[in-house]
């Protein structure tokens, strides 16, 4: 058990953290893309691929492997290893997948993607299909490439891991239920259900995937994964709470405040007051399971605890 | 080297073969589908994931799956080893999510696909790409299962060649590539490239992926690599045969005989007699390949080199 209580962390000081981590896993996704241009690969879907990939991203998923990884082995160096750096990238291309996919026509419609043309603008909607479908193999290459770790259980785990969380028991079955809930009404338990594939998955594989490839133990493995799912709650709940009572200025998006009512949330289920109590109870359940990671590394800890609270804080 | 002459096999006789083969894939599919279904996730995209890909298809991948193997560690058996159909599982439903995005309206817009209608008109689109992706996710979950192999690197590395042959290096670089072949005139090597990425990566990881299940070694990597490559080349010039001079009737589709003129295929460059020469040319090939693996299996010998020569005799 961690006996010393960890350093606390600003938002300032998280914020620098995660933005230059974040610096680190395009870094290494520019120099992956540049690769397969010089190697014979279709030159438009890789740049259909790039745009999409290295479009301003917080991140967060990449700051989850490092975190996860960091929080098991103590690397507080700002450097991290390439092979940690290439998990990292893997996820964020896993996740850049499911947006291009998720903004087609036939599913979001969205024009737009953090202020840029939504790929299948940009380019066309059979590039923007082949562009996600490229990245998801793009994800499952890099994990499974002997540069990422020289430990071949720990690649083919780190593969598992990933597949596991984006296919159809995982983030692709919750995009469905997604759509379903577009023609019925949803119980709050299978809202619940819904929000926890959908987002939930890839959000808790990232820091169980750092902790694989650090070696973690399965009992710290399970308390990442904890951390993983409470943070994925109270991430998705503060989403939610955001788009019902946010300043539009702030957040930067057009927002749903009159019509939550309907949608498959939990705000929408439970009301304001007690989705906002409940954010916060995934966000207690999220440090204590830190706190249950043995010989944790008191950075990270901070860290991840500092990312915990800043969910339910944050502004947009 | 393979010393003694091979069996010799009929076409009828490997037909039976495949077709056997063909029906160890599909109960293998038709399982992890029901897994699935039994273990929450979405029943409509597990549904439509199933549609997509039990659909009768000839399973050549997997064929060569099994083939790969059996030609190195002399499995002749009628029921293959469950890790090995898992392999060739695994092929098939990253063909089958090729497939599905294939026939969506922004690419090939195709209403039918093996005489039923096509996954986006038997359910929607949305469900079509989300079922395409979930196939292809479903596919490095199966090969990265422990399950699949006891052996960690000889699973890695299975992850990391069907991921080489499907990504934008390979298959969908490939249908990019196809993609451009409508906007302008490509050369003849173009149409090679092109050709060797949309269907022959993946014929030829195949073959190579059921070798290194089997444990073989470099060199016969190579072969079996040569004998994929030589193979893909020899169906896809079949296939542009039978467009251009089939009977419509025994292939059971339309045909485009009078336009293969201008189309990106080697038919269309080298004229119906040279492609056809250079299909023969490259069935030599295949099977020279095959006698340079040393102690291969005869029966599994018998049977790639009797695939190689069906390739360009078949009708439809």
């Amino acid at each position: 058990m961690a006996s010393d209580q960890p350093p606390k962390l600003g938002e300032d000081e998280l914020s620098q953290h995660i933005g230059a981590m974040a610096l680190q896993t395009d870094t290494l996704l520019d120099a992956i893309f540049t690769d397969y241009t010089n190697h014979h690969a279709s030159e438009r879907l890789v740049e259909a691929m790039a745009y999409a990939t290295l479009n301003g991203g917080k991140r967060i998923r990449a700051y989850l492997v490092y975190g996860g990884a960091g929080v098991i082995n103590g690397q507080n160096d700002q450097a991290p290893q390439h092979g940690i750096a290439r998990v990292a990238a893997a996820f964020e291309c896993l996740h850049a997948y499911s947006l291009i996919h998720d903004d087609l026509p036939a599913m979001d419609d969205a024009a737009t993607r953090r202020g840029k043309p939504s790929c299948h603008l940009a380019y066309d909607e059979a590039t923007a299909i082949l562009a996600g479908d490229a990245l998801q193999t793009l994800a499952f290459a890099v994990l499974a490439d002997p540069d990422t770790h020289q430990d071949d259980r720990i690649r083919a785990d780190l593969v598992l891991e990933l597949a596991s969380a984006a296919g159809c028991a995982g983030m692709a079955g919750g995009q469905m239920l997604d759509l379903e809930a577009e023609t019925r009404r949803f119980s709050q338990s299978e809202t619940m259900q819904m929000q926890a594939l959908k987002t939930g998955a890839l959000i808790t594989s990232s820091v169980v995937a750092g902790g694989r490839f650090a070696g973690a133990d399965q009992a710290s493995l399970t308390q990442l994964r904890t951390y993983g799912q409470a943070v994925g709650q109270a991430f998705q709940i503060a989403d939610d709470l955001l788009d019902a009572e946010g300043d539009e200025a702030i957040v930067g998006k057009p927002l749903g405040q009159d019509d939550w009512r309907g949608k498959a949330t939990l705000v929408a289920h439970l009301g304001l007051d007690a989705a906002r109590k409940e954010a916060e109870r995934q966000v207690r359940l999220a440090k204590e399971a830190l706190g249950r990671i043995p010989n944790s590394a008191p950075l990270w800890l901070a860290r991840l605890t500092a990312l915990a609270d800043f969910i339910i804080t944050r502004k947009a």
